[in-house]
């Protein structure tokens, strides 16, 4: 029987997510006697409670060969909706919109997060005897998804990309931090990834023979602000100059916060980045050197700069997105689709699956034998580890007119089926009214 | 009679500075019957005034021809140091070293602080009956080098780089706001441009047609935060969504400022980013469709990162720095090396000169009929302006192991002559001690 399927994203964006878009896209085409019309959820489960899908069927294939180049997840568009445990209207309401359009398959583009509903919305629709094949396609830029063995999974689509901007962020930092060490001697950069520090870790792969004036401040450690500055201001000694990338789950502790006349804090992590609080304490305290460290909060740009894409990274994510269809139609649902490696010198990678239940949410720091004894860097085997992920060239990115040419899709709106429906969490937490 | 040369980098780096470094190297050994030795100070006009001087005459030619490719001010140093009024020791002493090392031709790559030291050694030079050439060659990502009327510069080197930067930071952007606009519908991003907002007007490049949620906060305007945050919900009732950028000169006033129980500011606009006070005030006045607003400072990236560099404007760096040569050996002393555009549809630019005392010190803003009405945005005379500096296509960056291949270039120290000499601003600001 021919049914129709839903593709929909979660979470923050990766520069290729929508590489796996693409994969699933291409590879539902090649089963038109199975798979019948392809649906994404507009600003994904958000646009399934919704019921604003978006029909993919009709897209001209220039666009979808574009979508590899296109980073972040502008063109369907993503959301941070979790679904609540101890409800079931918005399970159910799922399961409602996909009987209503015919759905037989869900493809869930996200993180852990994601791979949980997907699970649980797959177990819902087993007990209400609705045919429902529902994969999860891994796409994480914090390569926080499996396990610590990388058995699961080895990597996440996504992380390769942030990797290598973050490779060559570091390259191009190094450049400018020994040119102006005189006025600027300390670079503070921070790293996105609030538990698991692969992002910062990446940093390393700058500079994999450990020449630069480089420490990472890393989640899974905790040095105090004091040691922090004193790891500086020996390194200052040492190199005249420091980069620091830190991450933003660095734990700078009450120093980040000033109180009040009455002891409020008034300013808190939340209202500064930690960055800036490491920046500042630097100055404060002095650098042995002189001169003033500096601060940049690169933020989002590095999970949507496609100029430092991984081409590496851009093809597995399309080709996870391929196999999850694959998978869909030979195994059925209840999985996640995965990237292991084979063991070997040469980097060889090959899609697999996972059962959903055994990712979701599941959650992978840095191995701790991957840390440094200091706690300020990463070991070799990490870098054996992610040095492939970032590749070896540059992506072909194609240009009209100086500009990045990214595919535009006119989104084609499915009908309504269904009476409307608030989805749960807008109902708990009433968007905040307006204070002028 | 033939003289040696020197050359020196001066204050932040632009991705191409080593391109014009590149031209006076390359141009200096097209005259070696003129021309012997050339020198680099090491860290700018530091290194001469303390005689550490570099020997460039023996580089390799592949490192010369990679230096445009190299971003910033690594290879030679750059220094934030300007000569002091009301003394002579360091003009004098500069002199000195110039005498002790038969160097007859001073190129100067920096901005208006630079092209001022420039003419005043220059000066000195003549009261002395010294022998020397001194030449500017323009180098400011901030392009506010010269004449709002554009007579004595079109542009400086540099500035198309980081407008390109902020052309693809801003369409990549685009593509994450959109995406993600359910939970984070305002995207906050930091320009440099203290003064001048040719930085943040660089975003409208990304968006010539005027599609995108697009506001721009220039230096040149007074929006209060309350304005600010009013635009801002305009734009997120009309399209859900907005992306902001901020110029670091942007007036916050007293809004970023927190004081403790005795009245002190605790929290001053220098111990936080003008985004982070910008994204602080959203936030806590609620965003009218719910959501937050993150911030993103990408700070000494935008004049560092050479993945984005402009071909047009590496090329016109380097010319410039040839140009410079040219002129010291046609024309004598005491010139800037200028880039002006013919008049025509087409772009078209040719190298010329100015009197150094015409460029020493002077500074342009966005010349105001280049803002909109509502102080948001730039005009299309901008665009057209700014839209031939990015250029149509990547350059090409050497890549080896996935990683880019700067210049290396091992410096050969040149033998000191002189006694020893403490730079003027180091005896009057003493390097401060550190405080453990």
């Amino acid at each position: 029987m021919k049914e129709n399927a839903l593709v929909a994203q979660s979470g923050g964006p990766s520069p290729v997510i929508n590489a796996s878009l693409q994969g699933v896209i291409e590879a539902c085409r090649n089963y038109p006697d199975r798979i019948g019309k392809l649906y994404a959820g507009r600003h994904g489960v958000e646009g399934v409670l919704t019921e604003q899908l978006i029909d993919l069927s009709c897209l001209p294939e220039e666009e979808i060969s574009l979508l590899r180049n296109t980073p972040a997840a502008g063109v369907v568009g993503s959301c941070r909706y979790k679904l609540k445990e101890g409800q079931t209207e918005d399970f159910d309401r799922l399961l409602d919109v996909f009987r209503a359009h015919n759905i037989g398959y869900f493809f869930y583009i996200g993180g852990n997060d994601s791979m949980d509903t997907a699970a649980k919305v797959a177990r819902l629709a087993r007990k209400r005897h609705q045919s429902l094949v529902a994969i999860g396609v891994p796409k994480t830029i914090d390569n926080d998804v499996g396990d610590e063995d990388f058995k699961l999974i080895d990597h996440t689509p996504g992380y390769g990309s942030t990797a290598r901007y973050w490779a060559y962020l570091v390259q191009n930092l190094n450049e400018e931090n020994r040119g102006i060490s005189p006025s600027e001697p300390v670079s503070v950069v921070q790293a996105m990834g609030r538990k698991a520090g692969y992002i910062p870790a990446a940093a390393r792969l700058a500079d994999p023979h450990r020449e630069m004036p480089l420490q990472l401040y890393l989640a899974e450690v905790n040095h105090s602000l004091e040691a922090l500055a004193e790891n500086v201001n020996r390194q200052l000694l040492e190199s005249g100059r420091c980069m620091v990338i830190v991450s933003e789950g660095y734990d700078v502790g009450s120093l980040g916060e000033a109180r009040d006349g009455f002891g409020h804090i008034e300013y808190g992590a939340s209202r500064t980045s930690v960055a800036q609080v490491v920046t500042n304490y630097l100055n404060e305290h002095g650098l042995r050197v002189g001169g003033q460290a500096t601060c940049q909060v690169p933020g989002v740009l590095q999970r949507c700069t496609s100029a430092c894409m991984s081409r590496v990274d851009r093809d597995e994510a399309c080709l996870v997105g391929r196999k999850a269809v694959e998978i869909a139609l030979e195994d059925g649902g209840g999985w996640m689709a995965t990237i292991l490696r084979r063991p070997g010198d040469d980097y060889d990678v090959y899609c697999d699956k996972v059962p959903l239940e055994a990712v979701a949410n599941s959650f992978r720091t840095l191995p701790a034998h991957w840390i440094t004894e200091d706690g300020l860097d990463v070991t070799d085997d990490f870098i054996r580890y992610a040095q492939p992920l970032i590749g070896e060239d540059w992506p072909e990115l194609p240009l009209v007119g100086g500009l990045q040419r990214f595919a535009r899709i006119d989104p084609v709106p499915v009908a309504k089926k269904l009476p409307k429906y608030t989805p749960m969490n807008w109902r708990v937490a009433a968007r905040e009214a307006y204070k002028p």
